[in-house]
């Protein structure tokens, strides 16, 4: 796709995490990351990551609406651009540990493309195991 | 860095742009990408974009603080994670078409990770000439 042939800059932050925080009006359809939660869990992973020492180069960033509404609250990790279904604390420590701080996945909360809804991602656990 | 060994999901979206709507108090020595125009930029981006075709695949989003704000407004394509200053939909005009529709790269509005204040882009534009 791209004709860019040169190096682009050094990568300003090791990871940037996009956490959604999109409200939408109560009663919508596809529903809302902040009616979920969206809003604490960005404000304690925030929190927890500083307390992880890891510092600048790791940037949680509060988005607006990521469009994956009804597997809210995500939240997606770049430049690798994994995406994470989260839904509780214990999730968010889990990504920070396994994935931000030892640079692996946490495979049971990662989102596939095709995934549109939260059974999809429950078929897929229940496949796996 | 990474022990990540396994491929991960192919990209959800082929370019994910996040524009810094974040506003500050006004008289924030720091100031901020809203007071600059940032909202009005992402507005315009999103809706020109569309016009673009360029469709589900790109997504224009709006971010909270990406903490570079003395560079503001500032934006970042992802996955490749390259930062542009823009001024005006010019510039808007300009990333679309070169950045995100031929693959190409904005050279004079591209951010360095070293870049901290506006004089450092306009140094290194001067330099270049």
């Amino acid at each position: 796709m791209s004709e860019h042939v040169t190096a682009d800059p050094a990568p300003y932050y090791r990871a940037h995490v996009f956490v959604c925080t999109n409200e939408r009006e109560p009663g919508h359809p596809r529903g809302c990351c902040r009616e979920k939660g969206g809003d604490d869990l960005r404000d304690y992973m925030k929190k927890k990551a500083t307390g992880l020492g890891l510092g600048k180069a790791v940037r949680i960033n509060n988005a607006g609406c990521l469009d994956r509404c009804e597997l809210g609250p995500v939240l997606v990790v770049y430049p690798e651009g994994v995406w994470y279904a989260v839904t509780s604390k214990a999730d968010i420590d889990e990504v920070l540990q396994t994935h931000l701080v030892e640079g692996k996945r946490v495979e049971r909360l990662m989102l596939l493309p095709t995934d549109k809804l939260p059974a999809d991602i429950v078929a897929r656990r229940v496949a796996a195991e």
